[in-house]
Formats: C-alpha cells, sequence, structure tokens
C-alpha cells in the first residue's frame, strides 16, 4: 500500500490502527480465495524519519488484531528509510492440509457464478469519503469501513473449498477485473447479470437500485466469486448460510467463448471491461 | 530497496539488471544465514507511471539470473504506482528438509566466531561509487561488484549447517550490527580480533592494513558470520573449502558478559558499537 494512491493521511476518518487491519486483510483476502489458512506474516515498512513511532505503534495493533482473529504469526519483515511515500508491504504465507488451492482456472461452460455477501458497499464508502463527508447513520459507518476496514472471507473461503469448490478469485480489485481473470485463466465466456447483483438492503434503499449496481460495477468489496456447478453452488451457499451467517449469491454463468459480458436489468448485453483499480492508466 | 536510500539511478555503474540480482541476493544472504535452499519468490514494486517498460524488463532479468541459479521460482507479488522514489520487495520463501535453522541465538562462551571469505570489499566498492570513479583495474571491478552485485553465500550456508553448526548470521547489514545481534540473541559477550580479518590479498597492498580494517568494519559484505566450538569451524572449514574454495576465517570468541568487544591490531579494547547502515540515524 501506497501513501497517495491507497490511503491519505489526510482522509478524516483514517487512522494507522485500520490501515494496519486493512493491510493484513488485502493479503487475508488472497488467501481466503484459495480456501488456505494464514499461517505466518511478514511486514515491510518504507517509512519517512519524522513518522511519530506511536504512528507505527497504532499500525502494529491493527495488524496484531488481525493476526489473533485469524491465528497468523508476524514472522519477520524489513524497515527502510524513504523521503517520499509511506509504502507498507506485507507477505503472507498460508497452509492447506490437504488437497489443493482453489484457483481461478478451470471454470466449465454451463457452471454458474456466485458471490459471497453484498456488492457496492466499499465504492459507496470510498465516496463519502472522497467527498470528505463524517459518518453520521450506522449505514455511512458501514459503508466506510466496508472501504477502510474490510473483512476478508477467510471462512467463509475454507467452507467453499471444503464444499468441493475449485475455482474461486477474490473481487477487492474489483468484481470485473476478477471476472475477466477467471474467464482467461479458464478459457471460456463469462455472463454476469445485474439482475442477480445481492446488495445490503440498507444501501440499496438509501441509494437506490440504479446507483447500487453502477457503485457494484466500481467496488472493491472484500468478498469472493467461485464458479461451479449448480448442485455444488447450493451445497456451498447452505453451508456458508448455516455455519456462518454469509450468503452466496449467484450473478451469472460461464458458457463457451472469450471474455466476460454484462446483462442490465434492462436486457442489454455489453462487453465487460475492467472497472477494477488499474495503477498505470 | 528504496530509490534514493539503497541505490541511486545516477551512479555511474548502475543498471536495473544488476539491481535485479542485487534485490534477490539480499534475501538470499538470510537464507544462506540459516542454511536453508531458496523455492519461492514474491516480488513487489512500487513504480513511477513514467518510468521505461524497459527498466523493469531488465530487473527481471536480472531477478531470473538469481532464480535459475539458485533454483528457486518467481511465485507472484504485487505491483503499485508510486509518486515518488521507486521502491523494490521482495520475499523469499526457502525450505531446510531435515533438522532445524541456523539462528543467532545459543553460542556458548569458549565457542570461536569465524566469517566465510573477505572482509571490506563492498566498502571499498561503494567508496568508488561514490566518489564517481569508473572501474579502470580488475581490483576495482571486483570491489564495485561487490558493493552492487554481491554473491550471497547460500552453498556455504548448508555447507556449515550440515556440519553441524547451529549459530549463524549474515553480515550484509556490517559486521558490528550482526555480532552484536548474536551476542544479544545468545546472552553473551562477543569478541572481535582485528588482526584476524581475512581480506583480498589485492585490495589489503592496494589500501594498506590500516585502511583495509577501517572499510571491514563498515563494509556491507555478502558473507556470513558464524559461532561454534573449534573443533566444527575447523571440519565445517575444511569441507567448505574443499567443496567450494571458500575459506571460513576465525575472526573472535565468545565469553560470559554481554556487548561486544573489539581488540585492534595495537592491543587496545573498545566497545563496538553498530557501525552497519542505520535508516533512522
Amino acid at each position: 500500500m501506497v501513501e497517495g494512491v491507497d490511503f491519505r493521511l489526510d482522509w478524516r476518518a483514517f487512522d494507522f490502527r485500520t490501515l494496519g487491519r486493512r493491510l493484513m486483510a488485502i493479503n487475508l483476502s488472497d488467501l481466503a480465495a484459495m480456501g488456505a489458512e494464514p499461517r505466518h506474516a511478514l511486514i515491510s515498512l518504507c517509512l519517512r524519519p519524522r513518522l511519530p513511532v506511536a504512528s507505527i505503534t497504532a499500525l502494529y495493533r491493527g495488524i496484531r488484531e488481525q493476526a489473533r482473529r485469524h491465528g497468523f504469526t508476524v514472522a519477520g519483515g524489513d524497515l527502510s528509510r524513504i523521503d517520499g511515500p509511506l509504502v507498507l508491504s506485507a507477505t503472507l504465507v498460508g497452509e492447506i492440509r490437504e488437497g489443493r488451492p482453489m484457483t481461478r482456472s478451470g471454470a466449465r461452460p454451463g457452471w454458474w457464478l456466485a458471490v459471497t455477501g453484498n456488492l457496492g458497499n466499499a465504492a459507496a464508502g470510498l465516496e463519502l469519503l472522497q467527498n470528505g463527508q463524517r459518518a453520521t447513520t450506522t449505514l455511512e459507518r458501514r459503508l466506510i469501513r466496508a472501504q477502510l476496514d474490510p473483512v476478508a472471507r477467510v471462512r467463509a473461503g475454507k467452507i467453499l473449498r471444503a464444499s468441493g469448490i475449485r475455482v474461486a478469485g477474490d473481487i477487492s480489485d474489483g468484481l470485473a477485473s476478477e471476472v475477466i481473470r477467471i474467464a482467461q485463466a479458464s478459457d471460456v465466456q463469462a455472463v454476469i447479470i445485474e439482475a442477480g447483483f445481492p446488495f445490503d438492503s440498507a444501501m440499496q434503499s438509501e441509494y437506490g437500485n440504479r446507483k447500487a449496481r453502477l457503485l457494484a460495477l466500481r467496488s472493491e468489496d472484500y468478498e469472493l466469486i467461485c464458479a461451479a456447478p449448480l448442485r455444488r453452488i447450493k451445497a456451498a451457499s447452505a453451508r456458508l448460510r448455516s455455519e456462518t451467517g454469509i450468503r452466496l449469491n449467484t450473478i451469472g454463468f460461464i458458457r463457451r467463448g472469450r471474455g466476460v459480458l454484462r446483462v442490465t436489468v434492462g436486457g442489454k448485453i455489453f462487453e465487460m471491461r475492467s472497472a477494477g483499480y488499474e495503477h498505470f492508466r
């Protein structure tokens, strides 16, 4: 995470402890998408000499919170001076005791695509942050938290894998870019059906259906997407709901071909291009 | 590695391919100090949008050279935009199939300290670089290479461990700081005897004994230091020399107490403090 690109110290809701949690959430979400258990973290920081030590103590408090919650240790790392933006880098090593990690490849025509949780909350939170608004309602706090302090779906990932799902990814870089990667890695076409998007009901009624869908398309939600035959999706969905309360919603399907199509609620079909964050545009 | 702190694009001898090799050498040296075999690398880069792609191709060529040489794969990583200095971060995961890694703790009074190879070459090379000199002699090229393009002692580390040595470290952050760490981790005192410092003979005759010792004290040589009973040092030394041609020289000993003492050639004794690179001084 690079200061000025991935976070800003002048955001109203910014604090280093939350940043520490988010640094780990990024990596936790990648492990979650493989169905792996986090084990050891390496933290490398590039810091300005004048940064208060209290900021780093707070950062590590956030990292430690994630370590406790998810049962990994901070095993090492590195520390450098930088005369420029802060750079925080984490490597998280995970373990799969039996079987294989879920990957992006292997999705087959006839399979369905499903996502955990809700779409669009992180993008709504980012809008609030960029407008400099202070969160006043429960909903606003939840939306800002989805952007600044996301919870990685580590347990959900393990349950998906244990339910026999083999193809998955995480959509924290955006739904479109992850579906494009799955379609490419599997050499198939993916079709996304907007009408199936799952929303936080308070967000949906606050923003309306149309805006909620727009937010979902550019959001960086810490949710998982998976592809599997329908019976597996259903089995995983039932298990996920009973063990964690998290929903798994079907949002599209796989067919022969290439690329990703998006079917709007009005029935129009568009070629979907990456709407996630692209660093070098 | 942070631009402007760990490297400068305006160094006469700078190129990205060598930088890629050095990025990996830093990590390889840490694994070497544990006696581990490198397996998988993760590379995270923060790049300015206007940096030529050819620079990154060259960087990866250097990384790949190390991967081939030491038998590891580049398994992943991350890419970020930065509006500031380049930041290159690598994580290298290694493996030890049997037994335990060498560590800094466990050195006992009565043991001896020994280093692989020669001391001081990297500091001599850094001086040449900082003076903006172009290397004209074989020696000068060797010295600059010791600073810019060091070779990690991966095979030597494995041989030390296989010879039954349990305590080791790498001195690429400076001899003093590593000996201090070993003394602290082992709760003992270490005594360094300058008269025992091993030098590149051409460097020694070019710079003289006195200057060579000064260079050795502040050098960041990619060599290993180990502590063990004398018979183990001797056994490791014989095996190291016969299998790799690398020498292992005794440069001090361990006794009860704390801290690190340095015995000069004149017989004076100084408390040794970290003379290695300190990022936040």
